[in-house]
């Protein structure tokens, strides 16, 4: 059926992140709900946040659009900007190749729930700002800015 | 910002269905939240039904997937086989080339809102087994079932 039976998507909570960059997503925990359906023009993940966890490090995408809607609880989303609270019924897109990086930091004492859509490119190149992180490929491995890789 | 305004996202009623398939969808709006906001790889939109109203002519995609998140209300999901509640909180999916056509119908006594994400490709074709019409390209015009235009 089309209908997408939520609890039979497993959750997972993993990264690819090295350490010490690991730690702030340790709270993230994501359905792949359009890899379940068998959707494979772009990605749609049930993302749900511990109080005080990270949706990500804050990054930026070459190729890739992305496209958030918060479904409960709120968080607040980070950019080169500044903060701006995000409430259930909200929502925030991030064209390809705009270097304004991005991420949700749930700084509620509740629980924050939001769909993330986004396209996927083998050639996309992730860009971190804040921190000594790179992912030259999406289909690669992360590396240091200077390209040695993790 | 990439926080989307929602009141500034213009909501439009406009279909390209000919007579009398256009009915159907009178009383669907829709605000195009991935456009206004830049988005290319991927389609959102913000989809209101009126009570009785009808998201599309039931149909399904050659070459595009599509995705439903139903954000407040409640739709009827119809497809071949058969009718299934969406409420807020549930989903669905149809993929890429999965004959099994679907649209929504509002049968409740309140408006039902829900997101639409759908990729975007030129030479897709969308079929409709229920009613005397095609569209053998996404970007050109509704046939009838024997090819001839509107």
């Amino acid at each position: 059926m089309p209908k997408i039976d939520l609890d039979a998507v497993p959750e997972v909570s993993r990264t690819g992140y090295p350490k010490p960059y690991a730690a702030a997503v340790a709270g993230r925990h994501y359905r792949r709900l359009g890899a379940a359906a068998g959707l494979g023009d772009f990605g749609v993940n049930l993302c749900r946040l511990e109080p005080g966890a990270w949706s990500s490090q804050r990054h930026w995408h070459s190729s890739e659009d992305e496209f958030v809607w918060m479904v409960a609880g709120e968080a607040v989303l980070v950019t080169d900007a500044g903060e701006t609270l995000l409430r259930a019924g909200d929502c925030a897109a991030f064209p390809a190749g705009d270097p304004d990086a991005h991420h949700l930091i749930n700084r509620s004492a509740g629980e924050a729930l939001f769909l993330v859509v986004g396209s996927d490119k083998p050639a996309d190149t992730c860009h971190y700002p804040d921190v000594d992180l790179h992912l030259p490929r999406n289909d690669g491995g992360f590396t240091r800015k200077d390209g040695t890789p993790y």
